[in-house]
């Protein structure tokens, strides 16, 4: 888009608000028939641009853009023409504080009330400052919300949609795998916890704590699960009596707690979701086989399902959970090219075993201690799927993981043309259901289309029906994907006809879960590189990049190189060159490949 | 069975023992092949004999008794037969204190096993002792372990199992009537819970409080969820603008935490699973039927799923949800005659809304409240399944909420018969699988098809397919009905045609969850009498039956009733006789007829 059209879409924005401020408390005013029709509406040219109505074929009436929700007058921004609510924002003064206690969110509220909140409801972009651009994309696209303790998230019916895909697919590949759930108690005396020697040192510093139940001071102070190995061994321990109990693959679905200083909405929060799976084993070997299984589980639904191109690794000794003996792990790039550790699976050899006594009786009839693993994933895949693929326009989903996979926009001019319309919409949206797509209808009639558009593509679902009154008569539709801007994106005349829509959408939903896993591939193939030398190590971290290099070095030399660096060994890939590598730091022949990155 | 055949068994049973401490060690003992064909198996004749591994027409062979798993050796019991387990059981001093703390547990455990535990672990009868037979069943079935703090439990997989399919069904109803999941963070502040008078009076006593976190303690303390209506509101306040944001139907599934002194494991613990629905509308009218809606739901799922013929009734004032206008409730019959609240619908009315500023901008342009409603159904309907089914044998499960529908156990003698028999138990599982059908084919060869048929029993699968080698050849299955013991319960020669045994399973399913059904309904009918007076109800009370009379009286009236029968007033049902009744406590006329009965 040229400054011309940029101009006139700023003009036609000017116009955008100046009308509904005039017209903020009629609501007879039907705009939807002043727009013009389905086929004049193609998606805005431009992401960057001002795309209030404005598309890149023509400006749009201005009596077409004012937003007909009186509660948008107070707080007139550009975005409450992309949100449907204002709500109000943080900007976080640094990315890693972004949950505010709720005080201090309060005062910044009135504050930004009083001075209007043009900026503060408005779309950071993504290069300007990554961070901010995530809070945005969370409120605008109405993921999530801040709870009023410190640190926690209120999970909205959208957020929560994408995390009930995860949750369908992996009880699904659990239940395949022969895991079963069930559900432990989550307090945990304190007591338990301080079994583990390196359990209680990684977990105490985070622990929230009840010290008061039913009006009373406890006699002993109960944790809230941080995680459930304590809980499961002392469990484990009764219900294991021999062999034949082996192996007990159990999985549970549950909310934890941990006391983080530094919160992110879905990254890090003080209670998150998650499902944490726990096993017990009559051989170290059978134990290594189901953590290796379940981050492979972990690696095929990232993959596949959320597409985002994670390395599969072993974590470092100093980066290993606290009680295990090997931590696998999947590893994200994301869009500001940090790592997300997006999956763990470990190997916890026998260590809760011998802390709780976890013995079964083996077929020599010896007692032996259980060889134990314990693998989660959490509602951070959630903030993984928006960092690795959302753009300035709002989120774009992966179509495996997306709420809605198809959303159905019905368009008209005239009153008479909106029956047809309508009922086109709601057969296109019974044929598409009946062949297997998450699709809706958006039949709303207090909005326009041009804000629906916006709106849908803010929550990035794939692909967008258009259906206006000369696709009636050409029993056709348009169909316009998410992760293609503009006309690039766009199809005319797909038939309406179930043999052509279905497989037409189907392939189409495929193609663009497809692209999006190549697109976020290349980005991070772009964005690692070989490194043989400290100096290089500094300078491609330094770039924001990601450090590939050889790694035989102690573990106080890792904890230098993230002192100075702030880059620590997200894994050492599963995938090695024959014969290894230089170690960068001592030199040594036959290391292994370590990824270095700065991480969340 | 005469005393004859009683005796026959006990003898057989005595012999299982000795046999089976002699070659406790021995586990190339393959029972199976000394067992009878499957032809010779029929489910024993009575329920409360000795049913080791006897059955209604003869005997088996003593060594085919023996149970392969050396850890049931120390512990020698009838039942240990039963479960796979000798887990170690709680016989509390009174049904309401079930749940003994860790320190009472863990001696009483040592206690029963220098005793030995040929009691502990056995299955009390319904009519002996009805709160010992529920413990009993939850342990032997394997729904429920006891966790390490007072008053938790730990739901084990086939607990779970139950509360999936009560979670799907719910969840696909829920998402039906409008409703989007969500999820709100567990810590509340303190002053939230504060802001509802009669909420906070509600729910004080029962509260856990975090006062520490990460280390430090907290400047306001928190509380641990035991229901969200605070903090949804706090939400619901910053979310709803304007009447185009209402209705807002919210669900969350979560963890609730009730600090309850009196526990007993599904039916009342200190940490329990629920689900929550939380709704804000625009009127009155729109609030009451959102409630009245949801009940109806819950009522719908007691009775179509779970087999339980709740009566659907509106709460007396005394009994209505702390902050709310009106309490709906589903009331179920146990076996032992007390009612269990199993489900509440609320309609709070303002309530809330005035404390945490739940305000719109209505289409006349006026600020105003929100009217709401809240609703939840928990895990205590598991237990309310248990004892509204279960009998002395172990569970009955309705077909509907039965994770597994049939077992197929197969059978046989000879080890050269046992690939075609295994076979043709994998194609009839595979065809039933296929048929939408929830099979398990239990092809263990560690067990003897007694001991699996005594297990899924207890476990309360409502059929049983039996295929031995004359099946086989005869292209044909047993059929045993959980719910008609015995004999009466068998069907012989169902082909294994896919044509004929996929319907003939569906409709013995449907048969089943009918009879289930139709039993409890009888016995419901034959417990509940009509009362006119209040001598008539303390009779009828003293007898174990529940009341049903009218009532114009006051709350200090019925808190008298409270206090002198142990009676409440469960609901006054949606079903009134028209005119109504005269009041029992007033002799007023038209008085709305009420439900009295003790309950959990």
């Amino acid at each position: 888009m040229g400054m011309g059209s940029a101009s006139s879409a700023l003009a036609s924005r000017a116009s955008c608000l100046e009308r509904a401020l005039s017209s903020a408390t009629s609501r007879s005013v039907t705009l939807a028939r002043t727009l013009p029709t389905a086929a004049a509406f193609i998606h805005r040219a431009s992401k960057h641009s001002c795309s209030c109505l404005s598309n890149g074929r023509q400006s749009l009436n201005p009596s077409s853009a004012s937003i007909l929700n009186p509660s948008w007058i107070p707080q007139p921004s550009l975005t409450s023409l992309l949100g449907r609510k204002p709500f109000y924002s943080v900007r976080a003064e640094a990315a890693d504080v972004a949950l505010a206690s709720p005080a201090a969110k309060q005062s910044k509220k009135e504050v930004k009330k009083g001075k209007g909140q043009s900026e503060a409801t408005k779309v950071t972009p993504k290069s300007e400052d990554f961070s901010q651009w995530y809070l945005d994309i969370i409120r605008e696209a109405e993921l999530a919300d801040y709870g009023p303790v410190r640190g926690t998230m209120v999970i909205r019916p959208y957020g929560y949609g994408i995390w009930e895909a995860i949750q369908g697919w992996l009880d699904r590949r659990f239940k395949e795998t022969g895991h079963e759930n069930a559900y432990f108690p989550q307090f945990i005396p304190y007591s338990f916890i301080e079994k583990e020697a390196s359990h209680v040192e990684g977990f105490s510093p985070e622990l929230a704590l009840v010290t008061v139940g039913g009006g009373k001071e406890l006699e002993e102070k109960l944790v809230v699960r941080p995680t459930s190995e304590t809980m499961v061994n002392h469990m484990f321990a009764q219900w294991i009596q021999s062999y034949r109990d082996l192996p007990l693959l159990l999985n549970q679905w549950a909310n934890v707690t941990r006391w983080e200083m530094r919160t992110r909405p879905f990254v890090r929060t003080l209670e998150f979701l998650w499902q944490e799976g726990h096993t017990a084993h009559s051989s170290a070997e059978e134990a290594e086989e189901e953590a290796l299984r379940m981050v492979e589980v972990y690696r095929e639904f990232a993959v596949e399902q959320a597409a985002m191109p994670v390395i599969v690794g072993r974590k470092s000794r100093s980066e290993t959970f606290a009680g295990a003996v090997r931590t696998y792990t999947i590893e994200g790039m994301m869009g500001d090219r940090r790592a997300l550790q997006a999956g763990t699976s470990h190997n916890l050899g026998q260590n809760f075993a011998k802390a709780f006594g976890t013995q079964y009786l083996s077929e020599a009839g010896a007692q032996e201690f259980v060889w134990q693993t314990s693998w989660g994933m959490s509602t951070r895949m959630v903030g993984g799927i928006i960092m690795t693929h959302g753009d300035d326009t709002g989120l774009r989903l992966p179509p495996n993981v997306a709420p809605v996979q198809a959303v159905i926009v019905p368009i008209w001019k005239k009153e008479e043309e909106k029956e047809a319309v309508l009922q086109a919409g709601a057969d296109v949206q019974k044929k598409l259901a009946a062949g297997g797509v998450r699709v809706k209808l958006d039949a709303n009639e207090q909005r326009t289309p041009g804000w629906k558009f916006n709106f849908w593509e803010m929550k990035g679902v794939p692909i967008r029906i258009e259906i206006g009154p000369r696709d009636v008569k050409e029993n056709a539709v348009v169909l316009a994907r998410r992760d293609k801007p503009g006309k690039e994106g766009k199809e005319f005349g797909v038939s309406m006809d179930e043999a052509t829509l279905i497989p037409v959408v189907k392939e189409r939903l495929a193609s663009i879960q497809d692209a999006l896993l190549a697109e976020a591939t290349a980005f991070r193939e772009s964005n690692i590189e070989d490194v043989s030398s400290y100096e290089d190590l500094k300078r491609v971290i330094a770039e924001g990049k990601w450090a590939r290099g050889g790694w035989a070095a102690s573990d106080a030399d890792e904890a230098k190189i993230k002192e100075e660096t702030s880059a620590t060994i997200r894994c050492f890939p599963f995938d090695q060159p024959e014969g290894g590598r230089t170690c960068l730091w001592t030199g040594k022949e036959g290391a292994e490949v370590a990824l270095f990155a700065k991480s969340y």
